[in-house]
């Protein structure tokens, strides 16, 4: 982690300050064990570790000078912008929401991942924040998945589409039928239904699906992934003959490598909560660390949280009218309050 | 189809005939410009074409001569023992289903997909027939899911997993927690939840899902291991050198082809019906097509239908047993009918 910390400082000079949260003793010792002289990084003494057994919400409670704890206080109290973890997901995301509370129009956080495709990258969420979905919910992970496409990846009309069995309409169960008739009434570039094949070929910038499924097809892509890694080295190191060709086409395999690499973006944010907050894999090394910080740094430069609220309330807007059109009732002016459409939908 | 259906009859002398449906005057022609004679096959002429457009339940109502119908109308008639058709899943699905019937005891057919991973094959079902499932219905795809593992793959004690967000036992969802509570009933090798991980390092042999999250993990895979070999193909024929470092190490790039080849099983078993019934890739080649002739021939041979049927009758029994100590009741004896449990779980 302070490997990752350190290359971040050098890499990026927008930073003014890391903070570093844990035990004080034993991240000093690393630090000078490297050597590293780094003035823009800072250490927050932190007594307890939020272990990977503990559970979420009794952890939450009891633990309260683990470095978990700790760190998401800083962005609380407005001493920091953003937080990063590698620790205990359900810890992350348990914390943060109560910590640092929903945006407005917000119902759930997500785990929003950034996954590599052949054309570049697409972004799945929710990966795992929330195992059981309503509709609407599904609607905002698209709206903040499509922010996040565009500010963060670059996408100018970034595609939306809702993981299904099938991309024809009557595919899918009562939770996609209702997400995309909804994501339908919202002013972005909808696809409607996707699959495995549009999502690895490029055809798709935002995967929008439940937690439950999200974090499945998430583990089984990293599952795959190793599996493949792993026969590719077995298979090329299994004669001599073999490894020289391995060395001749070496290029080839660090390119497949960059291409598909996990940690080119290092870090899943947890989207919708007042503050940034980056899930980085509980296996990162320094690349990953590094670039679990650029996003961080990134989705605060271009003010994602701004967007993110403010095409919310527009998107609730625009679903509300249809409400109302569907209602009978006259379309303008619509003053509903979220919550209101949230218990409705 | 032709070819593969040449290369099986030569493969397998066990087959005594195998009936090929569809336009006799294009299969004719077909056989004639390959030159090959044969026996064993014979050629039964359907009009009509069922279409991967077509609606299941309205074309297997219209398209009575379909070779679809008329293939799965030998198998009704005990003309031919399995059937086999590369077509429209769901009308495969729905046409199998309404033809032939359920086994005793099966309240929904499966479909049963053969993945590669590190150490062999798993099998994960439902891969797509039921896309909403109740925990009863998971716990008939274990069993039957155990049954092919057992006489298909080999397995001497196959390993049972249900598929999930996290192998903790407090994740997962209502559908999730039901069907491993009721799994750990049934006597077979249960292992609990099991994730992406776990499948494709060859820690289980059996993945038990809902149709719809099934579906999806399935065509994730198929995506993810297109994009893969689409980026090692283009990077292995960047540049000249890579080329002959990819031509010394040839026999690794055929080593992996032959591991990860999901023509190696080349067809789908659709579980639970009376008579075998095999779904082949809509873009299976004479490899997998063969292959899936293979499929069918070892379920007929290893009597798979019957150890389907008594060890379904089995778990039931366990599972009433269980409901009754549950409720109080003396253990024995149980004669519930199956569908008094299905309805009451």
């Amino acid at each position: 982690v302070l490997d990752g910390v350190l290359l971040a400082l050098k890499a990026y000079s927008q930073i003014t300050e890391i903070v570093v949260v844990g035990d004080e003793g034993e991240i000093r010792r690393a630090l000078s064990a490297s050597g590293a002289r780094e003035a823009r990084l800072r250490i927050v003494h932190a007594s307890e570790v939020f272990t990977m057994e503990d559970k979420p919400l009794v952890a939450v409670r009891r633990k309260k000078d683990s470095s978990l704890i700790r760190a998401i206080e800083l962005v609380k109290e407005g001493k920091a912008e953003a937080v990063i973890s590698t620790g205990n997901t359900g810890g992350l995301v348990a914390a943060a929401t109560l910590k640092l509370r929903r945006l407005e129009g917000v119902d759930r956080p997500a785990i929003a991942t950034f996954v590599p495709s052949l054309k570049g990258q697409f972004i799945l969420l929710d990966a795992g924040a929330n195992p059981e979905c309503k509709p609407l919910h599904l609607v905002q992970f698209a709206v903040m998945g499509h922010v996040y496409a565009r500010e963060i990846l670059g996408q100018k009309r970034p595609r939306i589409g809702v993981l299904c069995n099938g991309t024809e309409s009557h595919k899918g169960n009562d939770l996609t039928r209702d997400t995309a008739r909804l994501c339908q009434e919202v002013d972005f570039n909808f696809l409607g239904y996707v699959e495995g094949n549009d999502m690895f070929a490029g055809n798709v910038d935002v995967v929008v699906t439940d937690g439950f499924v999200g974090n499945i097809v998430l583990k089984t892509i990293e599952g795959l992934g190793k599996c493949i890694v792993r026969t590719l080295k077995s298979e090329l190191t299994a004669n001599p003959i073999r490894q020289i060709g391995a060395a001749v086409a070496s290029g080839a395999l660090r390119g497949i490598k960059r291409r598909m690499d996990p940690d080119a973006y290092g870090g899943a944010p947890l989207v919708g909560l007042n503050g940034t907050v980056i899930k980085a894999h509980g296996s990162a090394r320094e690349t990953a660390i590094k670039n679990a910080i650029r996003v961080a740094t990134e989705t605060i430069q271009h003010r994602t949280n701004e967007h993110i609220c403010r095409e919310i309330a527009a998107a609730h807007h625009k679903l509300a009218a249809r409400a109302a059109v569907d209602a009978g009732a006259p379309e303008f002016p619509v003053h509903k309050k979220n919550e209101d459409l949230a218990a409705k939908l």
